[in-house]
């Protein structure tokens, strides 16, 4: 079943027996694959996620913890997340000798993450010189889902042979920064022998942070207290001497609060610590596992007969489950998560087109919250509109706390410093109001939340469709046009009548109108005023009806193969060799040059099929077949975007080729797990995990939603005895169990 | 004396009678001006220089201290200057209250810079609260002129009143960075009760710097000692109790190398401070003082009448004298000389045509280093002609380690973050070739140092002359020109024929062919030599003279004047009176917009003056009269070219304009010392600081040097009754000493 044996393999996560499909394990640790590994075992609760770097540290460690909406300013790209004080590093001295994995001798070394309850832990024995005594260390770190504002470290430390002075630091460090950037002013430290206390605000923004670390300590022997107040690095200390079998431990309970969420950070930030060291490790531990377990009961996806699948489709739900905002409406998904700086935590597409069906499915309220973020965001989008001479709400392709486009808008060559590159995608890579749309009316089909409709999605989609119309360009030809645009097809820049993003311009526009008369019949007092405050009178509407009619559609009637873009067919032909080359390790522009390859008919993504997968009713399944046949062989699936290889995998299934589904969803599966494109130390990939799940759900399982029920079409890889999940349908939790023999 | 005595006054200074022409004093801080302060406190010794920020910090403060040579990348102007581990901070605690001055209660304060020996010194009374002890605190800090690795800090605390619980603590620390950006990792610390060490390296260059700081306690009271081991915060403590009269000294010896002198910079270091403490306080200040006194022995100017202009030379001879590289000579000064982060530290023309002629006529030797600085970068400015497509070497407009262009490229519109402004002048503000040739010719002229200009100069000198002769188009009007150039005035740029520009290139090429007539009846085997690595054939050697003679200049052949370049005076004229209004507090630019400025005749500096201060045989008093009247009063003197005023200074002097020259000598003697130009606080202005030189001695005194001797032109200003200096002259130290009465 593992089709690229050589290529990938999961020794690297090999698991115990009775735990092999909900636990990820390091048996040994590899510096060079520090900065990945540090991405994969990011923990978090929806509030924040830290990374999963060693505590003690190690030499060119990427440490990071991020909180959704702590925005702070950074050069090019304008604003990013800043890295937050370091709340779980802690120093160890044996022996005066301080501990760090490439010191002394680890003897024994063992890592796991238990995707069940969130839970990171380590243990590992070590000897901090030939003739020094051997500790057994263990290291366990968790974020409490019970209490977004919580975190809380176990350090064990027992002898195993021999007599060891232990020293032991603890505390907040506030010496962090984003690769050479740092974003905090130390505002205020404090320091007891049971406490540690910062507060730090943002550079730029002015945003406070407070954190408060409460230790507890546990031994059979002795010890001794101190504190460090070091400017910056508030710390609490303890000293014991420990002989065969003595052990001392740590418990650290931390408190976090941000000015986003209080007026009083700093005590609320000791209050929360103080609650948590009040209820104590395990009690502490017992709730957030509580959360988790209502948490999977509702998104777990179960695979039998393919361990590596299952495994995959858990880490990456996880994944997605632990950056999804749960405790405020005003912050989103960034494409890499909160697990790295890659894109800066910026929002894109990928979240409503690729990220947000999980939660619309499995976790509905956060869905809300999600889509909330773009309502709370029109401001930005409408100003974006204006800024370029349109109507309604142009929503940014990348957006970060006010909605506003933050988009880099040059690069700087590679080759020449003197040339920058412009960045096109956030003057016209428009298609994405159209995909927050799918994602709001997709939400509203599947839950059937009408209240949130009427309130707020409405003006989302009605306030986009009035963009379109606006940007619409009616020619000679009779036929409305979008001209200079980007499509999903990043490879090919500033191209005329994307079909992509032509046909959802048109499906928006007609959704509108069809969404009016619901309202009209439902709500006709908020369709009065929605009509009011966005002046939709109706020749505005009758424009409305005749983009959405006479828009250009680039389709051959005979054949119904759908030309990407005008002149896409005019373009060398792939070099479809050099595409499937196994020996290739970068991405075809890489290979080619930016223009070499845009001169080509290679394409960083499906996106012709990427139309056909979101408006499905729109395609007859022979259009499907040619279109498929046509674009597949001419993607870069290997080094294209992430993005890609679940769509392929949902289309490969549409046409009945289930090897090949299987081949883009492994690919999918193991973008960060197996760090197949050499770049999951920036973060996790989050359109490629959300898009693992709508391949296993929407692909292999085929389910499909209708205005009064749901179906499946399973077509289950070869080997896979079981795919079972469960999804809301109408607030109502539905099961789904597909068994084959294999 | 005082010009304008409403807007500018030196109470900020003010002096006691015993020194005041010598010590710069501040008999209040106040807080709005801190950065301005600490520009003008900062003290060095050639190889790293400190600002003058307090030793316990201050909110808002900017603390730097920047070693020749430590180079590290960063964004937009590719390279700068390290802002290297704080060595001279110091905190205090009377009983737990942490001293600051905007904490508890100051009752006195004094501060004073003696340029006479680069003393930094504090003394203050403090009261950490209402019925708490006074105390009274002393502060020194120099950076021994002996030993360019050695830098030493005292701290005095001495109970006034009641009784007080101190700990005091230092150290070393390396969490420092350049306006939030990190420079530094952490490679190593040590701390014990005496010593703290400290190893770190640059992120990009991977240049490494050892600190070791040791301490040396006094006091009548016992006291404990500690340390502290925080991450890049090595230090020690001392706690005592103290009572009325009781008092505490520490003295901490620092030893600082880098991985640019040594290939063991850690034990260099240990050792430098270890040399330190065993010789004491005393007698490293003495060690120090000594060369001090070497240094003005020839480098004073003694002004009598004029307490202001006095203070105001010596601390601008001061400050080049800091910041001028004493041990190497792969270093030159920066724009902003070591004393902020204006320019990051890049080397202009600035330095060759405002700071050299102090270095060339008073220190000789640290001239060398400067003009070595450029010979050794020859491999840069000839990469930058072939890539220009020119040949020989062409100097790079702004210079950091390797002579390679750093001139940022593009900066970001103020108005408009989508539109970037192309930073023209490292393309295209080619004069510093000629600049940087003069400055090697004027050394030669001074010094009469023969080997020197065999060795290297000449290198210098006919490789830019290559460079010119490529560079000079032939037109059909039988001229060469220079199109598309910026001149001295950066408010015109991408223009045609700068005069300054054709004028400095004939002569660099006239010179080259004496230089070379020169070396071959000298040193006709060098002479040999260079023709062939430079092939400078008998063809080519024509060119340069067809060149020379055949430059294109701009002037009217009946009254004199020169056109700045072509087309200037066609442009919309000068609105005087909006230049000269007393009210504007920026550059003209500013006020009409970058183009708006660009379309009228007012200029950044005197462009054409300057030319005819340089070339000053070239050109009758009668049409020195001619540009001076036509230009003076169109320049932007307040806010535009730093480097202006001196020059205008020395030109209103060669016109018989004394009172013009002693108004523009005053703006530029005031641009740090009185921040008139209100960016003080990035650091010295050097090139002001070069020219008040220059105005004094070339200008005031009107010296003029003769290939057999010199002479003097005094035009001392109203209220000045003794104008003396020396200089050296073929390596004989001469005195001017000129008495009037006023």
């Amino acid at each position: 079943m593992n089709l690229q044996a050589n290529t990938f393999d999961l020794t690297d996560f090999q698991n115990t027996l009775e735990d092999s499909t909900w636990v990820l394990t390091e048996p040994a640790f590899d510096p060079a694959g520090q900065n990945h590994k540090e991405t994969v075992f990011t923990i978090g609760n929806g509030y924040l996620c830290v990374r999963g770097d060693f505590e003690e540290g190690y030499p060119g460690n990427a440490p990071a913890c991020f909180i959704h909406r702590i925005w702070d300013d950074m050069p090019v790209n304008f604003t990013e997340l800043a890295n937050i004080p370091r709340w779980w590093g802690v120093d160890i001295w044996i022996n005066d000798v301080r501990f760090r994995m490439d010191r002394g001798q680890v003897l024994s070394y063992h890592r796991r993450l238990d995707l069940r309850t969130g839970v990171l832990s380590r243990t590992l024995r070590w000897r901090p010189a030939p003739d020094g005594p051997i500790v057994e260390l263990h290291f366990e770190r968790f974020t409490s889902l019970a209490n977004p504002h919580v975190a809380a470290t176990r350090v064990q430390v027992q002898v195993v042979e021999g007599e060891a002075a232990l020293r032991l630091r603890t505390g907040l460090n506030a010496h962090v920064d984003n690769t050479g950037l740092l974003h905090w002013q130390l505002l205020d430290q404090e320091q007891t022998p049971d406490k540690a206390r910062l507060q730090v605000r943002t550079r730029s923004t002015g945003i406070d942070l407070a954190l408060t670390a409460i230790v507890d300590t546990q031994s059979t022997v002795p010890w001794s207290v101190g504190t460090c107040d070091a400017d910056g690095q508030p710390a609490v200390e303890r000293r014991a001497t420990l002989r065969d079998g003595e052990s001392l431990t740590l418990d650290k309970f931390v408190g976090v609060v941000s000015g986003n969420e209080s007026a009083d950070p700093v005590r609320e930030a000791s209050a929360m610590a103080q609650k948590a060291a009040t209820q104590g490790y395990a009690t502490l531990r017992a709730a957030s596992d509580a959360e988790w377990a209502r948490y999977w009961e509702a998104s777990d996806v179960v695979v039998e007969g393919d361990i590596e699948a299952q495994l995959a489709l858990r880490f990456n739900i996880f994944q997605l489950l632990i950056a999804a905002p749960r405790h405020t409406d005003r912050a989103s998904i960034g494409a890499k998560t909160l697990s790295g700086l890659g894109y800066r935590h910026h929002v894109f597409w990928d979240t409503e087109s690729f990220m947000l069906p999980l939660f619309t499915f499995t976790q509905p309220a956060l869905a809300r919250n999600m889509l909330m973020y773009r309502w709370h965001n029109l401001p930005g989008a409408r100003e974006k509109a204006q800024t370029n001479g349109y109507e309604g709400a142009q929503f940014p392709w990348e957006s970060a706390g006010d909605g506003s486009e933050v988009t880099p808008i040059w690069g700087t060559s590679a080759t020449d410093r003197r040339q920058l590159i412009r960045i096109w995608t956030g003057d016209i890579e428009i298609h994405i109001t159209a995909d927050i749309a799918y994602g709001a009316m997709q939400y509203w089909r599947v839950t059937g939340d009408d209240t949130w409709m009427r309130d707020y999605g409405a003006e989302i989609v009605l306030a986009g469709a009035k963009f379109w119309a606006s940007a619409a360009q009616l020619e000679d030809d009779g036929k409305y046009h979008f001209r200079n645009v980007v499509g999903p097809d990043e490879y090919h820049d500033r191209i005329d009548d994307n079909a992509f993003t032509n046909a959802l311009a048109q499906w928006h526009l007609a959704t509108a109108l069809d969404l009016l008369v619901w309202l009209k019949q439902t709500y006709p007092a908020r369709n009065a005023e929605l009509k009011a405050n966005l002046d939709l009178n109706e020749s505005r509407l009758a424009h409305w009806a005749d983009v959405s009619s006479r828009m250009y559609l680039p389709e051959d009637p005979e054949t119904g193969l759908i030309e990407q873009f005008t002149g896409y067919f005019d373009l060398i032909d792939a070099d479809v060799a050099a595409l499937r080359d196994p020996a290739r390790t970068e991405s075809m522009p890489q290979l080619l040059g930016i223009e070499g390859c845009a001169a080509t008919q290679i394409i960083k993504q499906p996106d012709v099929l990427m139309l056909q997968y979101l408006l499905v009713e729109r395609f007859s399944p022979e259009q499907v077949q040619i279109n498929y046949e046509y674009y597949n062989p001419r993607t870069d699936h290997e080094y294209g975007s992430s993005l890609g290889p679940s769509i392929s995998a949902i289309m490969a299934c549409r046409v009945g080729d289930r090897a090949a589904g299987y081949e883009h969803f492994m690919r999918a599966a193991r973008a960060d797990l197996l760090d197949v494109r050499h770049n999951a130390s920036d973060g996790i990939h989050g359109a490629s995990a959300g898009g693992l799940w709508q391949a296993a759900v929407l692909g292999f399982a085929g389910l499909r939603i209708h205005d009064n029920g749901w179906e499946i079409h399973p077509q289950l890889p070869d080997g896979w005895t079981r795919l079972a999940f469960k999804f809301y349908y109408r607030g109502k939790l539905e099961s789904v169990d597909i068994r084959t023999e294999g």
